[in-house]
């Protein structure tokens, strides 16, 4: 398929297939099947997520082409992905579903504009970062959704910090005067971990990577991932594990947060990423498990600084010290070696 | 001129092209002329401004001599260009007017000294970027002169956060107190945006990249640039207007911020940086536009941020964007082509 | 020694040199002597501080061998400084002693961990730093303290900010009213400098690098330091006087934070770290005077940032300052000349 042009009939097929390889790359997974399983789970989760991806997809194939980015990159959805995430994410996270039909068709266009923006981003960083050795992973993603937010925030509420301390008071206030459900992320705190939703929580997690963090899409996910590698899965699940829970210990909000997945896909998307960028060994599954507990330490440290803006924490986390212990990899002599040809770059 | 030795009698005219050239190089314009036309229209606007570009641009090119900057950088005021750029915004940003005479002499002599330090940490920073084959650009004056204000603020004002919401409601009250003029940048915010003063303020965005906001001075920055050349100024305007207009949409404050140009100078200069740095073609025009709106979004994302420090965004969003897009033009085969010779590094 | 094998009984033998050795490597001083005066001078200050150099010096050398970071390295404690001084400055700042017995076992079991991140992060930076030429200092320990400190007061405090206006109230108000002693860092402000106190300050800095600001353990520490480079000492000296003397005038908090040598340690490290690593001439002598002075001034420039958080600013400013001034001298024809073979990478 790499093969044939795409100025053919081939085209929308070449378009489709980087667009599916884009879903899985977000995870490492490279592979059109693993993609249609995350993309059925997100119409599945939450159709606009799953529009997001299709839109973001193919408006990235096109620009990165005009772009000028290698043709195997663009084939293998790896100049794709990041605008494929933050179409998702940002969906996700974004009440665009509260906004009138006109301000609708506003938001789908600001996410197209978005969406090749996202491409410029990433082929500069990945340029930056070339002198290192490193790909730049999702921080195209993360720089260009965190931008956005801010800037539509400080439009929307004025420039002012948000108040955590109160909006933790108002919210345990509401909780207790409409006797929150269970489902609420703003329960008033159980004192007894239950540790049966921690672990429902590590299954989560890999929705949460996407933007659709319920049961369903996060099965469909996995399956994805078990089909693509059990090896690559069985990383991202122990990844998982330890972020939620770590999660229950450094949380300091509701346990919900942990219950719903939101402390594990850092953690989840680090060990993954190890295991997939290094060359296995012993050492590579020491760095797997001491990079999911940095992740985690990471997390609860810049969450206070988030918080105060109100834009989510990302995959800020994961981008951080997946590259600070890759870049062992990058040096001889060392016990960790980063594979350069997993990278596609 | 540039083979005459700096200790003659060529000495000071060498001293002079150079800061007149850095006046321009701010903006790419690299011609004393189109320096000269600046400096007249800083001591139109400012005559402050005017004497602090003379005194950090002279200090400067004989610190870059004394640290060893390759001759042709100093002779071209490539090694200045930060100093002066330092110099002129934070005499325009700081009230030193309202000093004491006795303070004052220390406000030039501090002056005189972060011109030295801007200096050292512009040699620095391009050293730290020599990888990834990219100028440093204005980042030295944006770091001094934002390590100066916090520091110095800190000093005045105490470590507290500037309460953004409260100085909001506090300068709508004077303004409906005191009937506002219109020249108030605290006007109470107009529901009707008024275009015309939008298009003033494309103009007047020319002055604020040299801390000298005004019409008159506008112009004959403008003039010196169309003198330089008409393609790059043509470059700028797209970029202004795009800032402007964006900025109408984007800014929560007052509109009197956007009329007064605040919203178009990071936009003009990432448009004219753009246009100078990569190798024409119509990818390029399109990297123009997209890094024109790029800009406006990165303001208004760090503006909030900035915002509780009481520093100013200086040029930090039209370093960010630049730095990032010239970067797909260091990679072969993309679309895009960095003119290495056009750095002068 | 450094031939011996490290499985055989000459291991304690080598990894004592490499703890000791560490222990100077923070100053640049790399001698086992100088490290057996500064550990004594820990134990003589505050012990914890001292047993907190042992446990994480002996697991950073066994993490660094067992990730193959270079033998050279690790003999001459390089890659164990980090995780030392982590250890140290986290002891001395944290309230560990208030702990309760169960509490306190998890606290040097997470100082434990902590080393052997400190290893992995600085191994990290190192590479993602090696396309500049320059060594990553301690910006290992900057990050990991940081990021442990911020991720433990979350859990404890919310993720508010710190209101330090109000803290600043509270402070001055129980100073009133318990009549503080001398040494409370509460005291109510001087309106006349100490000079004698600033003076002491100079001396007390070099305590505070390690996390025992009092005057014996600051004495020893100089004593190791006189031991192995009189020059660098004196390098040191100046330094810390450029810090102490511009910290009277831009701290706007109580003098007593002068007086405590808190204003100094970044200054010093940075004139000490100047004259280590470049080549001796009047440009180096210029150098450190320069980086001194820029120091104190991002030091005032973050602490308000910090402040919210409550974390330390440690020695960030030095590390920022010192990286950039070195960068000049990694590039040819400049007046700096960095010394590759210094850095030991």
């Amino acid at each position: 398929l790499q093969q044939k042009p795409w100025l053919s009939v081939w085209g929308p097929v070449k378009i489709t297939n980087s667009v599916l390889r884009s879903l899985g790359v977000i995870a490492f997974a490279n592979n059109p099947l693993t993609g249609l399983l995350i993309l059925v789970g997100m119409f599945v989760g939450n159709p606009s997520v799953g529009y997001a991806a299709l839109l973001t997809g193919s408006i990235a194939v096109l620009t990165s082409k005009a772009l000028g980015a290698p043709d195997g990159l663009v084939c293998d959805g790896v100049t794709v992905f990041n605008s494929v995430l933050m179409g998702c994410v940002v969906t996700a996270v974004f009440p665009h579903t509260q906004l009138t039909a006109d301000d609708a068709l506003h938001y789908w266009l600001a996410i197209a504009a978005a969406s090749v923006i996202t491409c410029y981003v990433d082929l500069g960083l990945n340029a930056l970062m070339a002198p290192t050795g490193l790909p730049a992973q999702s921080l195209a993603f993360n720089f260009v959704a965190a931008v956005g937010l801010l800037a539509v925030r400080g439009k929307q509420l004025g420039h002012g910090l948000h108040d955590v301390t109160a909006a933790a008071a108002e919210a345990a206030a509401a909780d207790a005067a409409f006797n929150a459900t269970s489902n609420s992320l703003y329960a008033p705190e159980d004192h007894n971990v239950d540790w049966f939703k921690v672990m429902e929580g590590t299954v989560l997690a890999v929705g949460e990577v996407y933007g659709v963090g319920s049961m369903t899409p996060s099965i469909l996910i996995w399956l994805g991932f078990l089909l693509y590698s059990p090896i690559l899965s069985c990383c991202f699940y122990v990844g998982s594990l330890i972020g939620c829970c770590m999660g229950v210990v450094l949380s300091p909000g509701p346990l919900s947060q942990v219950y719903a997945g939101l402390w594990g896909y850092n953690s989840l998307l680090v060990a993954g990423g190890l295991s997939y960028f290094l060359r296995p060994s012993l050492n590579m599954l020491a760095a797997v498990t001491i990079g999911a507990l940095m992740t985690v330490f990471v997390q609860a440290a810049v969450l206070p600084l988030f918080l105060q803006t109100e834009v989510p924490v990302f995959s800020f986390p994961f981008n951080i010290v997946v590259i600070t212990v890759l870049a062992i990899g990058t040096q001889k002599g060392t016990a960790l070696t980063f594979l350069v040809d997993r990278s596609f770059h």
